[in-house]
């Protein structure tokens, strides 16, 4: 009962040796990722297609979930880029972006998504997100990265536009651009070539100038409420809303409002697939942090728990005003630097937004756009990669064509689409080269009793006897691949008396592979061929006594195939 | 050239050879196969809900055009049970039976059918067949029987009943069973009966008897034409059509006619998925009969230019007024029984279903449709077959929930969902089982160099050091469950410092596989544990060199697992 509760309560474990020293590194943490959560929270909720609060309210009830159930000591769960990009996608094709709907089927989709984490979790389904190889995810972050900045361009260029994927805003945007508002770009543009500043260039001036490292550290991460402050301040003092600059506007001074998904069966299901895909990129990318940052501190993660802990925080961002959330690469990494050691860190940033949300939100009413805008390009423009490309395509062929479907299908048509190409076409390449397995004819190595490939080395073979090495496990998927293969080798080579299949590299024979090797015996049979088998592993052993397949067997199993040779010749 | 029209052509290989002795024995085996398919023809028409003729039709162009094109030296192209039940599953649902409409849609199908067999043919796509397992088709073929036996029950009791599933057919039936009409009930019961009759008992009595045993064998054989004569006859002498038993009635004296297919985009769009699992399972049984028979004289089947094949087959159905058709097991093993050496014999077939298309369709105005019923009944019991349940429990629980989904879903649902969910469950299941591989944790069994289970053998370990197998290939699926399980491994057991893989079972290693690995190897570095490889494959070797993999490795690469444990004692 106790373990149990452990296992599901993971708080238990770190709770209970709580002490002043982790407190203090934990605020300490707390109070740096509140800083730098403020900015992205906004700017994410915008991506999202929401009012800026909702950034806030996701940010503040998920963390705190995850910190009980979650295993990781150092994730930071909220709005991430990717998953607020896919919560705008699923949502623009159902209901219009800034009206009460389209709220709440934001918060209908957190909903639906919590539920299929949690219930992955306790099923232990997480196995489900493997499905999603990482050529794919680097290939779908890339064209998700672009996409979002393409979105982006609007609020700088104080511009109309649409679109869910790049063809469309890239339309979307060059039919608007002559209602380009100048001002805006003007600060769209100063706000993001100082945050790429901030990022590259300020660091590395500020240790020259004999700036601390930490000190330097802070400061660029400071940079993105800087530009807030800056740009805040200069729409206020020269009245440059009445100008035309887009502003962020009234926003509510208040805590997470309780808030109630939508369960109409039809919105419900038309948000089932896109919330089924959200859950898994973002369980996705969120594990790959937390298994990144645990294995600097040798703790552990367990996945099944990371599911519930990611349900229960969506399920939370569901229930006060949020929208779907994950676990975020550069919060928690964030998180980790300053020196957060339990999950406690992340209530404590809760409440330094809370405090926020009821206090702060006045002070961003001249907060323009462009700013978030800015701070989401420059967010994002880290996750294009197209190294992918290069890499896949030296190592594989298929892996570089899941990619680039990958990549080519978001970019062209959106990321629900583009994801499912990519997960359907490895899911395809895969089955299509485990159904033609490698088969190779062997000879003896002369002078010794180890056979290989007769087409690559030099071996000695018997006319009479057919030595063939199946490199794969078979299943109903090529087990008539290796029938025609040895009906073939054997028709075309009347001299032939013995077939010997050498299984070394056979981890398993399911029941298509076991009636098609009886097929080959009794066919090989008719034509006065007897069939073998050599180096069995011990669970297929197992497997063909339990099927009799033994009994029925022309030939024997032999230990090795130079037994069999010596046996045959 | 000329070797390339011999692949297309095959009919150039044995033609050149062609002599008397061959041509008698091809003669004799059409009249066998002749006389055998008249009634069986007519009455898989009705099955498919065609009128009588089309059976007659769908058998003599496509069966010369199998023997230009056809690899197999005995196989009989034609209509057969499972395939005409399909046809009228997928006609069922979009036109009404009888109507104009009805016959062109089956063109149609055929003419797709034709169309995807050759497309797959000439492109090599053959193996998609592969993913139909053994099991799903014995479950479909099971299931399959069930239905058409269900679907003839109402000519054998003078009703009308409709459905394409087992409940649909039982319900319609009980509730039409009131109107049955005891004459046709009589004539169907006593026809099925003396059918079972001919199969089982006839040819021991013969044999008893003292009949020789090559009469016996046609006499059996001519059992159902036996049946067909003597309800035409009754029904003509006693007029038992004006007492309501249903005839065959007016069949047009013609060859068959040129016909054309409706390309109509929505008829098409429709039939498209059924026309595939048409295709594909009409192929399955094809080949898995022409193999059989071609193993018996060690002769060569070409899969791919069997789907060409059986392509020009439905090609021709579809423009002679017929429907999908496919190589049949019961009419090939007559032909070839019965001698057949080349498909010449198909061609002499042919022209002795034309003439009788010509000639002999006046005779079977009074032929009741319980008679024809009554065939197809006998004939498809003998499908139905569920020991493949009991078999795939024995053998694997995968395999069993394969085969009970297709039975259940073919009865239940029908033949298009049942056999989709059969070959998508296989795929999952396989997924599933490929994406949790066997990993044991090896040690050294004492005063060998052999590593084994620790779980199952008495082995020596070394706690500094944990030795892994993983016994399948790493690729997406499995990748990140290879991480956990090490992971796991290492953080519960802080004496750790060295990892080994022991690859042996690895045959492949893709992109995704590869970066989960140099993910352990920084992760274990991290931990301060190294990771090192043993006993890789030739082929993965060249892929992790390729990739550079090795040079990252923080261990090193050993021969052979005791190699490995020598090196780091």
């Amino acid at each position: 009962m106790h373990s149990t509760l452990i296992r599901y309560f993971p708080i238990m474990t770190w709770g209970k040796t709580y002490n002043r020293a982790a407190l203090t590194n934990d605020m300490i943490a707390a109070l740096i990722v509140t800083i730098m959560l403020i900015p992205q929270s906004l700017a994410y909720a915008l991506l999202a297609g929401l009012p800026p609060e909702a950034g806030l309210y996701a940010s503040i009830a998920p963390i705190v979930l995850y910190a009980i159930f979650g295993t990781s000591r150092a994730l930071a769960v909220g709005p991430v880029a990717v998953v607020s990009l896919m919560t705008a996608a699923a949502l623009g094709n159902i209901v219009d972006q800034g009206t009460a709907g389209y709220a709440i089927a934001a918060l209908t989709l957190a909903f639906l998504s919590g539920v299929m984490l949690l219930g992955m979790g306790l099923f232990k389904l997480g196995f489900v997100a493997n499905f999603l190889s990482h050529p794919v995810i680097a290939g779908f972050i890339t064209a998700s990265g672009i996409i979002i900045a393409a979105s982006q361009l609007k609020h700088i260029l104080g511009i109309k536009a649409e679109g869910h994927n790049l063809l469309e805003l890239v339309h979307s945007i060059i039919t608007h651009l002559p209602e380009t508002q100048w001002i805006t770009l003007i600060i769209g543009v100063l706000a993001t070539g100082f945050l790429f500043w901030v990022r590259k260039g300020l660091k590395p001036l500020l240790l020259k100038l004999g700036v601390a490292k930490g000190a330097a550290d802070v400061a660029t991460k400071a940079g993105p409420v800087a530009v807030v402050v800056l740009t805040t301040l200069a729409v206020w003092l020269f009245g440059l809303a009445d100008k035309g600059v887009a502003i962020v506007g009234d926003v509510p001074q208040s805590l997470p409002p309780l808030t109630m998904p939508s369960f109409s069966p039809d919105l419900v299901s038309q948000l089932l697939l896109p919330a089924f895909l959200i859950s898994i990129i973002g369980f996705v990318e969120s594990i790959s942090v937390a298994q990144t940052l645990a294995a600097k501190k040798r703790q552990r993660i367990d996945p099944d728990q990371e599911l519930i802990g990611l349900g229960a925080a969506n399920l939370g961002a569901s229930l006060t005003g949020g929208f779907p959330v994950t676990g975020g690469f550069s919060r928690s990494v964030v998180n980790f630097d300053a020196g957060a050691e339990t999950p406690a860190a992340g209530a404590y940033t809760a409440i330094g937004l809370a405090i926020a949300a009821v206090a702060l939100t006045p002070l961003i009413y001249f907060l323009p756009k462009a700013t978030l805008a800015a701070t989401i390009i420059v967010a994002v423009l880290s996750l294009v990669d197209f190294s992918i490309l290069k890499r896949s395509w030296a190592y594989s062929k298929a892996d570089f064509a899941a990619v680039l479907a990958t990549i080519l299908l978001t970019l062209a048509i959106g990321v629900e689409v583009g994801v499912s190409a990519g997960v359907g076409l490895s899911i395809v390449l895969h089955l299509y080269k485990s159904s033609k397995p490698h088969i190779a004819e062997v000879g003896l190595v002369p002078g010794t009793e180890h056979y290989r490939n007769i087409l690559r080395h030099k071996v000695e073979t018997d006319p009479k006897v057919v030595n063939l090495r199946v490199d794969e496990s078979l299943y109903f998927a090529n087990a008539r691949f290796l029938e025609d293969k040895i009906y073939d080798r054997v028709t075309s080579d009347k001299g032939v008396r013995h077939v010997v299949l050498q299984c070394c590299a056979i981890n398993e024979i399911d029941l298509s592979a076991l009636e098609s090797l009886e097929t080959i015996n009794t066919r090989l049979s008719e034509m006065d061929v007897k069939l073998h088998l050599s180096e069995v592993k011990g669970p297929v052993m197992d497997v063909l006594k339990r099927a009799h397949f033994l009994d029925e067997l022309t030939g024997k199993v032999f230990l090795s195939q130079f037994e069999a040779a010596t046996a045959l010749r």
